[in-house]
């Protein structure tokens, strides 16, 4: 790379507009020039998944709007690696933006299956970089560095730049043994370190967690025991995009003389994605889950999807006996190799319930160590800040407490400056002191149904309050002189019969009370406030009650 | 007590209406006598609380309809302790029930409190029993045994009858320095085992915890070395019924020459109750919340209400600056003395993340020791079967994991016969082989509002599928002659704008196809299809629609 001097009124800004608040939905910006005209290039493009907090919403995105206005100077998007917090929103969000996208192999296979979904892939200028690659954008000047994590490719990114080097590390540990793909290039990140680092934006995960994280390899090797002394049939269930794991799991099989029947949709996508880019390569044939059915007990093993408790996952109906080909009981054994990720609790346990009761042994990771994070732990990114010694560490992908924490360990790590840079920060890395100068636009957008709304949209947040106290809809009707033609309609929805009755009555005793309809919108709002006051009285709940007149003629 | 024989024909029954099958809502039965003239009493009659997957329901009970029906039999209903998953429905369940209550001191003074709420005060017969007392009800005679538990007076009950004894354990653990109240009357507990135990009825909470839940005493002492560091304002949450806990934290602010406000409700009405018993002797004055921020901030702590996130408690409302009294900000600790309660990891975390954009730092139990379980682990769970050497155990107390789980490690303790007896067992303990011998009739009731409701209630069902999709209400307005009068009056509730559009488009064109009116249903469902299709097929997702018709005249 030849240097080039920085222009005199040159800066170089980060903007976090997701994932600096939450530990998903990412969206990293960094800007490059003078303040007028600033180019602009994006990492990851992430989402994160509704909960029972946003009911009928399954996914939730960064509110991209900041960037759309400065799109023509968006010079294009670049993907670290292929977890749905950094890939997942391509699909929706691209339409917006337009510009290239920049990934490795693995990762550019499966960002392809998704715009093929929403059928973009033609229009989606979809760029493969190799591992260890370079590129040139605009000012930025970009390498990936290999790192580990726990799907295949994950790349830290050096972005190189007039006015200083910023490495962004993506999800990241340190695995020294990753069963798949490539080992940390810590002699990369070392020689970037020895080069001079201006600034790290790095993954906070797991600041809380003291000591390291541990390894892949430790993992499959204990598969291997907890497989071996299985009796009946098994079943594992781990992160489909934890390629590794998939490995260990057939490897355990092999030894323990079983056969592995994949189970679910996302574990035959990404086995396939895995296959086509070079990993999984020496695995034996796989068998089909109906095959598998004609098998003895102990010569089968299914590796499923569904280790969040997601009810329409193959562990999930195989858990409630809706699964088509598999069945457990009695003898059999289901292994959760994974982590339960918060929010999910009430679901897994629902599904390690019902596992139980069809007489089927859980296994969890809470005791018998079948998993291990991809995030780093404390003496892990104590390394990584050895390696590069920053003069500016900047946490991202993590929730506030997080990020907190994440500053004041790289305080204590000798990090000159720690900027806690919230979603919406506008850094200023250079020239000059690190300052957060400007707030971005920032927020969510939420996916409901087949529209993209924003996450404070009104509809969501009244069918909180539906959700809650039910609705009462009351259609009032006149004649052409304004009076009453008939008795009020209710229509009720989530109410106990007693409080329906309750509603239909007060609105009936409304309507008979207001005397004049000819303003009509006074006479609705009477009306609304009698039924919720009676209902109030009745119940103790106050439910969404709207009102309509409508007049025949 | 004098040793009685059994009838001929009798039968010691025991049958769980709540609590097997979940960690809350206990509702025991042991019932005595020949099939047809059994005598029935209850042991505890707690609630669960609602979550995000029952909106609007804040508290869940376990259906006595069984026993209710038996009532006439039912001598009465002994507490075994005070906490809400024991005692929670006995304001709400015991107008069904109408016999006498039997707790020791601490619990009656708290069940008072809530006859007091229900206005049902004066219709209860509340007897206390003194600590290790006995009582004779019918066929039953009971001896309350001294144990530890994470609040004051909890009780193993031995039940005697001329069938055999059982002890049914309560909430249990051993703390050697419980800090209030008695020991674990080990002694007592040996001497029933020699004595000889037919059955043991116990708590599973931690079945799958190794070793021992440790000491309160030492959780004492940790918060005295977390509180003394800490240097501005601190502030402890932990759950209120707690009272060693009280203690302790008290003691520890003492030493850190800090005086100590309580804040929020429930803390105020345990203290109350428990200085009332004779627990908290040695408190020193405690301060009010006004009073306690006219202080220097290291000569404060507050005791919080609100340690699971609870939006309307105490600590919730400090950390988003809503309190009246109390203020919170950079320099200042809140410490987490409680453990996360599954299902509420999106509150707790929300709210440390509230507390962290504040400044505050959090100290929880995660990382720093300052909180202890009330229950078993699987040590402590082997000595009391070794004390007892039970010839049956049933777990109960526990999800359906755990009771496996239980079940499993009682056997694997030499219990000749461990049964797995879900909610609605009617087990037979003698004479004979211990054996379920029918299902009696369980479930769950809904406090919904000021309505109990069964569980399976559709009003709650029905609002689940509005959080989904929203409603849609039409209303079609027909003349004398069974014709339009009106364009239908279309009333949504949380769909997004466009689709209210497409939805009153729809339900236009609906009613426009509509030949005739007649046949009203007919039409009704016409058009209510009508509109859930444009809509399923314009938002992907199917609100709950709902026609109603209405003449004019």
């Amino acid at each position: 790379m030849t240097k080039r001097d920085p222009g005199a009124n040159d800066e170089l800004i980060f903007v976090p507009l997701g994932g600096a608040g939450e530990i998903g939905m990412n969206l990293n910006l960094y800007g490059y020039g003078p303040p007028n005209k600033r180019q602009w290039i994006m990492i990851d493009l992430g989402v994160m998944f509704g909960g029972d907090d946003t009911p009928g919403v399954d996914v939730i995105m960064p509110d991209p709007g900041f960037i759309e206005e400065h799109r023509r100077n968006l010079i294009g998007i670049v993907l670290t690696h292929a977890h749905e917090d950094h890939i997942g929103a391509v699909g929706h969000l691209w339409p917006r933006l337009k510009v290239p996208v920049y990934a490795t192999p693995f990762t550019a296979a499966l960002v392809r299956l998704k715009l093929e979904e929403e059928g973009i892939l033609d229009e989606v200028p979809l760029h493969v970089v190799p591992l260890g690659g370079e590129l040139k954008l605009g000012p930025f000047h970009l390498e990936f560095i290999d790192i580990t994590h726990s799907i295949p490719e994950p790349n830290c990114i050096a972005i190189r730049t007039p006015l200083g080097t910023v490495l962004h590390t993506g999800d990241w540990k340190i695995d020294p043994k990753p069963v798949v793909g490539r080992k940390t290039d810590v002699d990369a990140l070392r020689k970037l370190g020895d080069e001079g680092v201006l600034a790290t934006i790095c993954d906070s995960t797991n600041v809380f967690v003291p000591g390291r994280s541990g390894s892949e390899a430790d993992v499959g090797t204990r598969l291997e025991a907890v497989i071996a002394s299985c009796k009946g049939r098994v079943a594992v269930t781990a992160f489909a995009s934890n390629v590794a794991r998939m490995q260990s799991v057939v490897r355990a099989a092999q030894k323990a003389g079983r056969h592995v029947a994949l189970v679910g949709r996302s574990m035959h996508k990404i086995a396939a994605a895995a296959i086509e880019t070079g990993y999984l390569k020496d695995m034996p044939s796989l068998i089909d889950e109906e095959s598998a059915s004609d098998l003895p007990a102990n010569k089968v093993l299914y590796l499923c999807t569904g280790s969040q408790g997601e009810p329409r996952a193959a562990l999930s109906r195989i858990a409630v006996g809706d699964h088509p080909h598999v069945s457990l009981g009695p003898g059999d054994s289901v292994i959760f190799s994974s982590r339960v990720i918060p929010g999910n609790e009430r679901l897994i346990h629902q599904l390690q319930n019902d596992l139980a009761m069809r007489g089927v042994e859980v296994i969890s990771a809470e005791d018998h160590d079948v998993h291990v994070s991809g995030h780093p732990a404390r003496d892990e990114l104590a390394d990584m800040y050895a390696w590069l010694r920053p003069r500016i560490a900047v946490p991202v992908h993590g929730e506030e407490r997080h990020l907190r924490e994440h500053v004041r360990f790289a305080k204590s790590l000798q990090v000159p400056t720690a900027l806690h840079a919230p979603n919406g920060s506008m850094v200023r890395l250079a020239p000059g002191e690190p300052t957060i100068f400007d707030e971005a636009p920032h927020g969510r957008l939420h996916l409901d149904g087949t529209i993209i709304a924003r996450g404070d949209d009104s509809a969501l947040k009244e069918r909180r309050s539906l959700a809650f106290a039910g609705y009462v809809a009351v259609t009032i009707v006149l004649d052409q002189r304004d009076r009453p033609a008939a008795d009020p309609v209710v229509i009720c929805a989530g109410l106990p019969a007693t409080i329906v009755e309750a509603a239909r009555q007060a609105a009936g005793d409304a309507q008979d009370r207001v005397r004049r309809f000819d303003d009509a919108a006074r006479a609705a709002e009477e009306i609304r406030r009698a039924v919720r006051r009676e209902i109030q009285d009745s119940w103790g709940k106050k439910p969404v009650v709207k009102v309509e007149i409508t007049r025949v003629g």
